[in-house]
């Protein structure tokens, strides 16, 4: 099957408006600040015993993958500008990976400080592939940077784990509990074209939730194994867990692993690893042209969206397994949503996009992007929050903490997932803008950028300008010639846009989501995209019953949000009549400059009454302030809502 | 202080109605039902192995408090009706108990049986004088009913505890984790006119939450002394207890000794320990005429009355301590909020009328008891709830689960408490009712009763009937001859009331909630009050965020709520538009006989359409079907909602 592929990193570059902002945070905050972190954390330390250099170790097994995404973002952070402290750090580190790396390329920096005997002993709960995978995709991110020695240690734990899993003699028959080196594998055979990578990839995927009569559930074998062996399970205590998320879920249906990947339905258990996985099955499918493996992830694609993933799209309602939820049960206050979890996502509508050309995936990706993914650091670069509730209520803190819901942005965290994946995203966000087929060029997501791309009739560079999300016009301009089909996805909440060549109006049949130009494209020849962006309302299928009676605002791909700082408390009281028009207005000194929307509204009013009473609360008109949901948070403490009852 | 005292159970009894009913159901279904369970539970074999016949040892310590209010119940259920079988059982188990009992008057079955040595060496977690005073309060509920030896284990109760627990020398200066027996020494003390009863309880409310220089908190040198001792701190761990109402609360609130009792302002911790513990000290502050302890009782009570009060009558929001969350923080779904707290509250309540004869305490008791005490328990009398939500949503049962809510009607659960406890007070309802004074007779909970009051004037016997909640027509006639006033509660939320008498009209001036008639009476001499009992709207004050927007319907004392079973799924799609009629209907065939209401609606209409969208769902006309609140869960399962958006 031909699918659309990335330009690399060095193919296409952010070259201005709010992603080159946020890589510009990045490059210039989050990742020094990450890395300083990492540096006194803990990581760094157990870098350097396992490279032999003996140091207090201080790091959980799960926290070196969180290391593995520090060294990818760090990796970008290098292509998008060069720094001399940076690039120091990263040989160090890559050449300490390198020592610390066993003869047959085992390298979990813990397990070969702490346990170099008990490597893939537990592999319900150690985290080691799920490490391994990030590692694998630093190295290569640090690969494109031209770090020395980062390709061929990646290759070496692609050999490490194409020697020992499989179904052969001696190998292992089973798989990480944590999803991530499937794609991370499939990743490492793009870089390398080395057949040996796809083939445990795909032993992984295949493999994993099989059981039967002979062939017992790994899981359950391996921690009778441990007990047996060791008096205990070693490593996570699989009834522990199943009782964890009781009596939603079954034993493995946290670990993914509850029925084969070809069979499964409805997303469920871990978000992330869920989102993971399916990153490695949709890769798989396309590159294998595997048929039952597609339509099982167009399966999962669709249940996500027909009733689990929120309005600033994220997914995983529940904090008591950091998973997913039912169908429908959508509630805005205490729900999880991790950012990880968005971006898991959002990594998984890439690979349907690479699969099946839609601009359903697209819009997806957009939403999780602006709306949780951004929502997820400070502007400063140094907060993060770890969940994304839609709406905070009034000392609702006590609360969340307790259905184990982190609700406030926090400097750092004992599992600092988040903060590097967020960067790392932002690091190659250039490549998931604009995508190639041999017969034309997808713009997915919009921004400004700058990049080449090989296609059938030529190399063609192009540029790309605009100030979205702010504004819906884009011009971009060829500067190759042949012919080929330059496709604008046409984003769902769209209801008016237009297309014009140099300055002409073109007829441009959409399909799937896509605008199509197809001509012979010449050198200067310019497309000119407007597309309308003006504050909407946006209602929930009556389904989604915590929503009901209720209305969000957006405006282009951004949610709104209401916070106290603006509005007063009770933000609960606010009712938005449905002919209030929504009103715009770019605010530049604002929240790093945003647009912000105000309508006429009404609230209910403190009168300092009785907790009950015959009589409505008197309701008094108000002026509502709303900003982009993704920048909430960012001043005073307090109150934040983003669907308001219908008037 | 001259205080309002209840009448004795053989002084007022329930003639009819729906009290009756009730009555009816404790007496053949609860008290059977409950006592067969502590045959095969475990109960009684604790009692026999501590009365020196060995078995099996099966119950908790806190266990045993509930077998303390069962035995209570099995009293008053004697006295409404002799039952020979169950007469053989209560005999034989205070005939166990008396066995069972120390020299010095120990009594707790399961300490004697199983750690003689280690009596009130964990006050914090042990239960020991929690059970005590339950063990107390059914045994003088058993004296009342004629069962021998009674009366006396009681006293010899009181006796160790006066002996064991007070400043003196060899003396145990602390106090249960758990109060209730303050409030049952009172009413031995009561029941006896011995001074050392109440000289033990004011000890126990006046050295609660007592520390300083040289005086450590009670609780912290009982874990010190026992860590010291035995390595541990043997029963509960104050610092796991601290950890499990972080950030919320501090060390010591949960078990209501964070501060004196004087200085306690706002309601906090356990739910029931704390109104249980108020109970104490409003009985207290009215027979010692303690001017500051009844203020503290005042502010503790307005500061329920705040915000912490659901529209159902119950307290304590939070699952993860059974207990009171923060003010206008009232979620309808997420709510624990256990039946024996608004049992709590109503004999709080109860203690404040005898203090402060106002109405706005009957108004609480009578909105505790229809619409929560009532809803724990089903219409057959054998299936309960131990916590009362107002709104449950589809699937909303594993969320509950992992909040500690228990969510479904349960047959039985691990901690029985609040079977026994709806029993027992459904069993001396009637004493609730008809309060006196020297000068007059209050009329506080409306049903068909029968009494007699001792006033200064002389006997009054008197005879209430009423079909009251259904109908708020009450007619009380007097059988005695004497000058005193007849006063009667007019509820809050009633907005038109008449008062005759001898079916002549008299003016009743109202104060504090009560409608006052003195007079001259004559037997045969009939008041005739009517009270409006209509469906009406009630609104929540805006700070209450959970319920802005919205209204419920009351009717009477009674909460309404919408049941799937009526009304269809998805019900958070409902808006009651503020002008809709709300239509009464007798429905004699209907949950045991009940009046419903009904309105024109309208609903989100289930279309089938994507998750978000630009239109608002279609609302549909129907016609909203509400049923008593109380009789709630009876039929199928389903969803359940008791506030409606306002349309």
């Amino acid at each position: 099957m031909e699918t659309l592929r990335e330009l690399s990193l060095s193919q296409i570059k952010v070259t201005g408006g709010m992603l080159a902002d946020y890589q510009k945070l990045m490059v210039e905050e989050m990742v020094p600040y990450q890395m300083e972190i990492a540096k006194t954390g803990g990581e760094l330390d157990t870098l350097r015993r396992a490279a032999g250099y003996w140091t207090e170790e201080r790091t959980g097994p799960e926290q070196m993958s969180d290391f593995g995404k520090l060294l990818e973002a760090a990796g970008y952070s290098l292509l998008l500008r060069e720094d001399e402290g940076l690039r120091r750090d990263v040989e160090e580190i890559v050449s300490l990976l390198r020592q610390a790396q066993l003869a047959d390329g085992y390298l979990h920096p813990r397990m070969v400080s702490k346990r170099p005997a008990d490597r893939f002993l537990s592999l319900l709960m150690s985290h080691e592939m799920y490490a391994l995978g990030h590692f694998i995709e630093g190295l290569l991110a640090c690969a494109e940077a031209g770090v020395p020695g980062a390709q061929a240690c990646a290759e070496k734990i692609g050999d490490c784990l194409y020697e020992r899993f499989g179904r052969g003699p001696g190998q292992i028959c089973g798989y990480d509990g944590h999803p991530e080196v499937e794609l991370a594998l499939y990743r490492l055979y793009r870089a390398t074209g080395k057949q040996e990578y796809l083939d445990v990839m795909k032993f992984f995927v295949d493999e994993r939730g099989q059981c039967g009569e002979g062939h017992p559930h790994y899981y359950d074998w391996e921690q009778e194994r441990n007990t047996r062996k060791f008096g205990k399970p070693v490593l996570g205590d699989l009834a522990r867990w199943a009782d964890r998320h009781r009596p939603y879920w079954g034993r493995y249906e946290y670990f993914q692993a509850h029925a084969p990947a070809r069979q499964l339905t409805e997303p469920v258990g871990h978000a992330v690893r869920a989102t993971y996985f399916y990153c490695g099955m949709a890769d798989l499918a396309a590159e294998t042209d595997d048929a039952e493996l597609a339509a099982a992830c167009r399966r999962l694609w669709e249940n996500f969206q027909r009733g689990n993933v929120f309005l600033n799209g994220s997914i995983g309602q529940e904090g008591f397994w950091e998973g997913i939820g039912r169908a429908y049960d959508l509630p805005n206050d205490i729900t999880y949503n991790e950012t990880c979890a968005a971006i898991g996502l959002f990594l998984f509508a890439h690979r349907m996009l690479r699969m099946d050309p839609k601009g359903c995936y697209g819009d997806q990706m957009e939403n999780s992007f602006y709306n949780t993914v951004l929502a997820g650091t400070g502007l400063d670069g140094r907060h993060y929050f770890y969940c994304n509730p839609l709406e905070v209520w009034p000392d609702s803190l006590y609360r969340y903490d307790k259905m184990h819901i982190l609700s406030r942005r926090y400097e750092w965290d004992s599992v600092p997932c988040c903060p590097p994946n967020v960067a790392r995203l932002l690091g190659e966000i250039a490549q998931f803008t604009v995508l190639a087929r041999e017969d034309g060029l997808w713009v997915n997501l919009y921004g400004s950028v700058r990049g080449t791309a090989q296609l059938a009739c030529g190399e063609i560079p192009f540029e790309m300008e605009t100030r979205y999300p702010w504004e819906g016009r884009v011009r971009f301009c060829v500067q190759g010639a042949g012919r080929f089909a330059l496709r604008f996805r046409i984003p769902a909440w769209c209801r008016k846009w237009s297309l014009r060549v140099n300055g002409e109006t073109v007829d441009a049949p959409t399909e799937d989501g896509f605008a199509c130009v197809e001509r012979d494209w010449q050198p200067g020849d310019c497309a000119a995209l407007e597309l309308e962006i003006v504050p909407r309302r946006v209602y929930a299928d009556p389904r989604a019953y915590h929503l009901a009676n209720q209305v969000a605002v957006m405006r282009g791909p951004l949610l709104y949000c209401a916070e106290e700082v603006d509005n007063g408390p009770l933000l609960s009281g606010i009712t938005l009549p449905e002919d209030a028009p929504l009103t715009e207005r770019a605010e530049p000194d604002l929240l790093g400059g945003v647009v912000t929307v105000s309508a006429p509204a009404r609230k209910l009013a403190q009168d300092g009454g009785p907790l009950y009473r015959g009589e409505p609360p008197r309701r008094e008109d108000i002026t509502l302030k709303l900003i982009p949901y993704y920048a909430w948070a960012n001043r005073a403490e307090g109150e934040m809502r983003s669907t308001f009852y219908r008037g």
